[in-house]
């Protein structure tokens, strides 16, 4: 289990999010609030586009706690995104904490997060990887559960990677979870899987929330849609409403709350994808399985 | 804040303290029990004697945490010590997470840790270091308040190295607290100081509980002694009592018991040293300051 | 030894002087062309400044060689500096590979970074300690000549941070300069001692050439400048020259030549400063200190 | 490219292999003789065996250069081993620089490494992954083709662990290059590979000499064999011939000559195996593949 969020929006201080909102994801890092275990320190990764240099993503990944990194310190002190990814790692248990493990995960123009587990994953590991074509197969650097779920992912995307749409993209993740399933059950794997995955191509984010079981909760997972996410010198964070005269121009998702304030959360229904669209549309959708 | 251990007697696997017992060294780096803030999360360093190639002794230390460096656990798992330091950090705030700044720090063939905190440090330093022989002033190499008090433990030492004894050992510990009470008063620091160092040239060993406030509990600490400390496959460790038969062969000194077994653990009391002689004998002394 | 550059000009992608050039600052790090030693593998730094955030540096610093570093390769295809300085490291004997080690050293707007060494150093570090304000004694994290070459260097400044100039800096610089001959000779040192300094305030940057012992030349020092630094697709990277219609907008200071071409480069004398200017001017001045 | 060595013999420090001869591996990490880029700083690995405890080996591995490596430092100067493996490693290119990537790789009481090169890997990785057990299959961790040489040769291997003699070692060690001959040749690749190999289980240890091409010469290696390999206080270093009366208790095999004198070292043929046994014989035998 770990904690991520994105946000997309107008340009935004990489700190305003991962630093100085009262639970930021650097709290979250060794204070989670929404899981049981409240640590976070097996590494962590952040990623963002500068869409005029090129369309892949700047990635920065490390092994060490984000609490005391002070190269992320002082990059989101100096960097704003316009479209940005942040993760902070606890691995599974027999999960090695190398860089290659560490999210996001990146490849051309997508990047790859998240937080829950492939229940049985070592069981299903060859199986995944022979699904694979060569390219995906080739690009999995690492061990963890999560990045071959990217490899599977890709490897579900019908349409060249320059016309992918939320649609396609949607549906690709959702047929992920579904071979996971099929997999994991045909393997005989009875414990619960998590699936809380978050995959962009830098203009269009797609977050689902999911748990295998029956009955079972996914991981929690909020998001907050407003005209401006703003932290004052005071330290106080908020995202400001959308009113008559002004558009949204931030949506962030996230694991936990990043605020205090109830009221700029959202909770996304369990067993949902959610979708946040260049314009800054968001669209909930239950995630369709049949069984 | 930080949590430590000391072993002395037959040699021991490292496994067996920082890995096997239920609240083991690794298990207090993310889970501690004696202290408000669970987390020791700062990085961690061992260190011991191989005293038939020198009188120095071996330190490993890292920035990672405890609980993923598999360096760590590979060591641990084959190396016996018959005179161990182990130390994970949770560095105070503003002190940087470098390795220049992670305990035991040694020098000659002593080792130092510190369990606590210099309150008001930054105000003293300049005066601590010009108290210092240009040897040890020169010997400093990070920003830590734990290594410039053992700076000022080296410089207390009235006597060549090579005569230390355990009287002159405890002398210059308590002289070094001495002195940083002295400064810090008479810099105008209210805030508590907390003075849990543990000190050993590889023969005795002497450790303080201490805090300098009036009616202020010094940090946790305890000590367990007996015949052997023993973990067994089934995964329970303990230490085996002293018989008529059986002498003394092992003496753990630990912020935190390591079992669960209360019979093993005898705390400490507040503003004592506890001093671990070559033949295993422990004395309790109070560290009487005059005001 | 080490070898660094600084760019001031245009906005530029790092990549364009840290990967690109046929002598780029990373083939430096393991083929430098200019120095004996060809390796420069003790850890890296970057340094640049987004004024419209703050007016201090966002520096980003590791132990690990500058060639094998992804963080470094993704951020600086991707980020773009009108200021910069880069540097790599070769530890001198006895200087610890540790982070707080590593160039630039910053503060407050600060950056400063050292291609040289204070010979015996270890004879006068007291005395360069004992001579600096609480200010920048508190300030110095590591333990290389080059930070308390900076700690001096700041201590020098005759004015508030704000309103330092060109004049002021270059001051401070060669006082700097004076007062290590000073207390390295008064110390009864013989070796040579190696200044080649660069600091910035982010608006104006002084660089240094310049050995201590008669008749010995300073280690390497070249500058570029011209109206554009350029890479191309095909690889080749120039310096463009300015032209009647077309003022400088791009000046490189380097230890080495980064491009083949000999008109993009001037060497500057040694026993000089280079500064340039905001405008874009540059100035070499000699170093006149009096014996 | 990278450098190794290999130890078996009574009791030797660390330090006397890897620090104090002239040609150290250390010296060999940014300085080798024997090959065109003298630079091995992509990280190292240092595993040995404590048979008492249990008979799998200790493996220490690091991303971060040898040369400056504290911890490597202090362990070396403590420790002594009658099995040791050591690899000072340099980045294919492409091949990222993690810690899964360091050799040596370690499975069950196997300790492998590699300097040289599989051409063409890519082309034959899904190959040689389709062809191993679940077991090697799912022990693989990095992205090497030395790793998965090694899962290769595990795969090899027809006897059970526990009984696995010299000739059976050597058996799946000449059928690993076989295979990566088979595969690269049926690949198409031209360019040529690197078959330096060397694998031990703790008792006896087999190193390959090879290279694919027609008439190409393989890495360099050697070996020594005496009655002691000492280092003097004085610094040097020397393998002690044996004699009438002293048998042989050292073996070194090692890709460059460690000391000056070359009466201390034998050039092992290209295309041959060099075995070690428990007893210290050797044995080098040609590597006879079907064309």
């Amino acid at each position: 289990m770990c904690r991520f969020l994105t946000y997309t929006g107008a340009p935004l201080l990489l700190a305003d999010l991962l630093y100085r909102p009262s639970n930021s994801l650097i709290m979250q890092s060794y204070q989670a609030r929404e899981r049981a275990e409240p640590l976070n320190g097996d590494g962590f990764g952040v990623g963002w586009y500068v869409h005029d240099v090129d369309p892949t993503p700047c990635v920065q990944r490390s092994v060490s706690p984000a609490w005391s990194n002070s190269n992320l310190q002082n990059l989101a002190a100096k960097t704003r995104a316009t479209s940005l990814f942040a993760h902070v790692r606890a691995a599974s248990p027999g999960m090695a904490v190398t860089e290659a493990n560490v999210h996001p995960f990146a490849y051309d123009r997508f990047m790859w997060m998240h937080n829950g587990v492939v229940a049985g994953f070592h069981q299903i590991r060859r199986r995944l990887r022979d699904s694979l074509k060569d390219e995906f197969y080739n690009m999995i650097q690492g061990t963890t559960d999560s990045e071959h779920a990217f490899a599977l992912f890709l490897n579900n995307l019908r349409v060249p990677f320059g016309e992918v749409n939320g649609e396609e993209m949607r549906y690709a993740l959702v047929e992920t979870i579904a071979r996971l399933n099929d997999w994991t059950r045909a393997a005989g794997v009875t414990t619960d899987s998590f699936y809380n995955f978050a995959v962009t191509d830098g203009k269009i984010t797609v977050v689902s929330r999911y748990a295998s079981g029956e009955g079972i909760a996914g991981a929690s997972l909020h998001y907050s849609r407003g005209r401006r996410f703003e932290c004052l010198p005071s330290g106080l964070c908020d995202m400001h409403s959308v009113t008559e005269d002004a558009q949204a121009q931030a949506v962030i998702v996230a694991s936990e709350r990043l605020t205090d304030d109830p009221a700029d959360w959202i909770t996304v229904p369990d067993n949902h994808t959610i979708t946040v669209f260049p314009d800054l549309r968001v669209s909930l959708d239950k995630i369709g399985l049949e069984a």
